[in-house]
């Protein structure tokens, strides 16, 4: 068994040499190179083109992008092709490492299958992240709805999309990998392949209900800020409605007509602030009868 | 026929090991253990493993966990493994302890299908809650439309959609144990099963109606939000619309110009008194015209 | 051919002896008393169970009941237990008397048939109320648009939704029939099987539709309230805007400084009420050139 | 090749009488004489009974209705049905009479298929009609969003669901046709029946972007009226935010205290004048750096 | 190999009597020149007709327009006609020119190939202007929430929903081409075909995100101003809430009453003022505690 690691895409003048002298087709090498497409498995006479894609979601910028990790899988050998620096492998090189390890016993369609699997796991972690971030914002939304939440909320929809994206044809390529692998004779990956693609399905699950959860949320939003209108325009109508008919009957008294016989009248001036009192408590009444004010409802 | 039952999941080490003694393979032991994945089952040579979740509905708390339930069937032997301590198999325990009951006449194939069927039960259970929950709701929004009883659709909704979650896979799980049953010889557990699945697909029906009900109830709730908004700005604009033009008239002879003849004229402050309730009662009859006031509409 | 009618489902003691007499499986009895599962045909080696559902929509209550009406069709006789004492197959028993009648010559599969297809008649009577009541709500919502409207919405919503769940498992029943009563010799119920088919797929478009044109209604409710929110904002502010401003004017000239010179000019007074009046004439003009006021728009 | 022509179904005893003659069964002309169910085919041992739907939209009325026009195909007669007394297949006639015309020279199947090639013309200009009245309406929401176009939205795309109605149907009947016609000797009717369910499966299209776009125009006519009242709103604030103070600043020196020393004070009146501008401007410039006022947005 | 190239189907006339020199169809003629119908493929005993659509978006008007580009491929030949002037495949011509091209070495079914895959590059540079349009109108919204934007959505979402009409039927008619093409002796085009289709899902799939995102923006909008409205809303109760008490104590001492002992008390004015300064800082408090004001939210 023999697995040969590329790490970073920059190189492709040695990469289309490598490929002539491993025997790649100028297709898949295109593939391999341009990683801007969904993931794919494509057969060829003497190997399997498996373009994976691997989630990284970043929780600061409530963004997703996704890194190409392309395998190509011969009689004996493997090919690792990944997009960008970092070594997401590694764990699998630990384990390699280990003398009785069960990944040194298997033959190079196991490998494939863990290098898969590993991968696959990097989805349920960005779906974790993102289910965190959801119950975040939910709490935000319930406690104080601002139009940042608002942005998360739809940045965190985009990603969810996203990576339903990219769910959609691994489910497709797992029954291919495992339709094709059971004609290889000695390998038994069959319960391997069945535990992977029911992972797959679980996090299309679980994203599907991100999305879901997300719409109501913005449901949420929306009512949230339907009711905090409501309790703006509340006091906006009070204060108006008890003040403006008091003000309104001061005006009365602040005009100048020679002929106003209230005005000399002693107890008109305590009779008019009474009168306003009693307005007052009108007003008040008429609004706690609507449940507006306090504790009646 | 023999049943082992255990309760609780917390020791470990002690499952592993009589996982050992009874031949279980170390991924169904895993599964067992991993209580967080979908509900599955498994076919090995020697036996079959159901991993079934028993749902719990909080009224108070709005919020659904589920227990997992596993059972290990055997020829002539059935394990059971239930996550936490309480034992809510007790009613079979009680059928069990009776000398002529149906269970203790049958093979180990119907003592399966009653602890699912009795795990279906608490679908039914929960979801009577989570309607009752809903109508209360219901009248809440009708009546009195608070923030708290939006946060209540909401949580509601979410445990709706994990509880879809759930029973989508049980669905197909009781296919596939219809199909590996029909083998067993002397067993007939053929109707029991359709019955079963009937149970399922019931409360899949149910479960899509409460959330189906629970979307319209938040446009509902949207909607009465909107109603009330108006009857707010109704209000303010009754008030300021009579109120402000009548503090105008007022202002104008609050003025202090010297040249004012009105003011020295002996009935210009009745008329003034009288061309206000002229303004207020137009003001009124216009309102009333648009049907905002009194019984008119 | 003999019919044996029975009407209420209280005394299940006489129900389970008659039920024993007449060799009906335990279960059979449990589907007949149990009004509240869905409807379901089961196949038995004797008899073939028909449990089907009545709808009755009270547009008073705008509310939905289903009323079970199970029949047990063997060689050469059928049962029918209705729920509740109200006889709805009177209709038949009327054909029945006629002497000519075409159910009189026919076997007891055609009687069946017959039965079933009044219940479906049923539910176009439900649907033309329901449709009914959509139109009538269509006109509020266009002239009056009340929380009480609103209210009706999301009950005949409910209603439309409970229909939906009876009326999936009809069609399946009824072409499950279809396929029984093939093999029945000298019947030849085909054709009008077929129509009854056809006739509950006609019931759940109905009803399709009315759901979706209650989804549109509700979005006109929403925005019509829009609408009448807009009226009233637009009233409150010309109000204001015309009104606020003189007001000040009016304040300006009743302040009590000695030295207003102003106040001793003899045109003041008549100057002040002219820009008022300009004032109001180009507030008036601006408002109109919005649209917000008479024919311009 | 024979065809009768029948038109107007207002003679039902007449129609009963033919229909004997004819040999056509009771069924049938129940079918031809009943114009509320949906579209049909149904095979006869000597006929072929198709029941077709011909829809006019009335762009004044914004309502669409739906004719009847049965035809009964047999070997080598057809009779034609209509509801109402125009003559919609006219031009099939002035064809006719064209002595070189191709529907002379074909048999029977072929003038079928011409007939109902003209009925599908209608659903073309119904549609054609109906996404001009979208069109216009869509102008309406962008420049005056007013609730006559609310209502004509919400009618127009009750319109489109009921067109949907009909249009199902028919594409299952086409293929039924296809079917049924590629057993007729010497017709080759196969291309011009594949071009005819093209046309239906184009119709359908059509009307589901149609409602798909009303959907969006409904969202548009929402987000309008919310962009307006927040325009209404803006004015409102602006005008109570810059005059509410300053006729508080006037109430104060408006007030009859004995000892208010900036009343005696002769800067007092023209300082408290540049107050009150500086006021205003101060509130100018927040307002415009709020993006409500001018160009600066 | 033979390619017939013409560009612009004006001239119908010199069509006509060149198709019937070519041996086309009269319906394929037909096909050709009316360029409205939906992308098609159809098999004739002499020849393939491909109506393909070559989409063009116009960032600037927001609107999508579809040439017609049709291909009728024989046995080693081709023609070409495009709708309107522009040679969209210029590219093609270039590549013939070039004497090693792989395109000159291959058969005609590989130039059909060519021509569509190239077509459908054309979907990507469609999709992509119309997803950076969406990113702009993203950014619009999150800023400065305008109708202009508002109406960007709407029309880029009716560009999308015709966009979904013309890829449809081309997936289909890519599956039929492959189909067909299999047969053809030594041309060996299914790697290709298959790429070509995979494109093809790919356009679908960009489309139908887009689709979602736009639906989300729409969202977001109404959200937006959801907000907005509600921050215009607190400035003006605040604005009202402070200053209309103050204006009505103002009014208060504002009266002409001839006993108003306060008046005559030389420190009722700088009470009164101070009393005014504590309701201003009492509702400061309020409104704060409310989270309405500045930075303790
Ligand atoms: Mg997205
Ligand atoms: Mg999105
Ligand atoms: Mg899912
Ligand atoms: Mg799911
Ligand atoms: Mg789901
Ligand atoms: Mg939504
Ligand atoms: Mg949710
Ligand atoms: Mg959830
Ligand atoms: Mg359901
Ligand atoms: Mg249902
Ligand atoms: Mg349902
Ligand atoms: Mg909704
Ligand atoms: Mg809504
Ligand atoms: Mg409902
Ligand atoms: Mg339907
Ligand atoms: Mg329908
Ligand atoms: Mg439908
Ligand atoms: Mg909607
Ligand atoms: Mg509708
Ligand atoms: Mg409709
Ligand atoms: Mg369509
Ligand atoms: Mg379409
Ligand atoms: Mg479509
Ligand atoms: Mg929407
Ligand atoms: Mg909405
Ligand atoms: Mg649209
Ligand atoms: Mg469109
Ligand atoms: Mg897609
Ligand atoms: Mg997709
Ligand atoms: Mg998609
Ligand atoms: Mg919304």
């Amino acid at each position: 068994m023999a697995w040969l690691q590329i790490t970073g895409l920059g190189d492709s003048d040695y990469l289309a040499k490598a490929g002539a002298v491993l025997g790649l087709h100028a297709l898949t090498l295109e593939d391999i190179l341009n990683t801007r497409h969904a993931p794919k498995l494509e057969e060829f006479s003497e190997y399997l083109l498996l373009a994976l894609k691997l989630p990284i979601y970043d929780p600061e910028e409530n963004y997703l992008i996704t890194k190409q990790l392309s395998l190509v899988l011969g009689r004996g050998w493997l090919l690792s092709f990944e997009e960008g620096g970092s070594n997401d492998l590694s764990p699998l090189l630990a384990r390699l490492e280990q003398a009785d390890s069960r990944l040194r016993k298997r033959q190079v369609g196991y490998l494939a299958y863990a290098i898969w699997d590993l991968i696959q796991d990097h989805y349920f972690a960005a779906l974790e992240k993102m289910s965190r971030r959801l119950d975040d914002m939910e709490d935000m939304v319930l406690e104080s709805p601002s139009p940042e939440v608002l942005e998360g909320i739809y940045r965190l929809r985009r990603a969810s999309v996203s990576l339903r994206k990219v769910l959609w044809p691994l489910r497709e390529m797992a029954s291919s990998f495992q339709r094709i692998a059971s004609d290889w004779p000695g390998q038994n990956l069959s319960p391997y392949l069945r535990d992977l693609k029911e992972h797959i399905v679980q996090a299309m699950d679980m994203n599907d209900i991100l999305r879901e959860n997300l719409a109501s949320l913005m449901d949420l939003y929306l009512n949230q800020k339907s009711h905090r209108m409501n309790e703006i325009m509340k006091i906006l109508t009070i204060m108006a409605s008890i003040f403006i008919p008091l003000t309104f009957l001061a005006g009365i008294y602040g005009m100048n007509f020679k002929y106003m016989p209230e005005l000399d009248w002693i107890y008109a001036y305590p009779l008019l602030l009474g009168i306003m009192v009693v307005v007052v408590v009108v007003m008040l009444f008429f609004f706690r009868a609507k449940g507006w004010l306090g504790n009646k409802n």
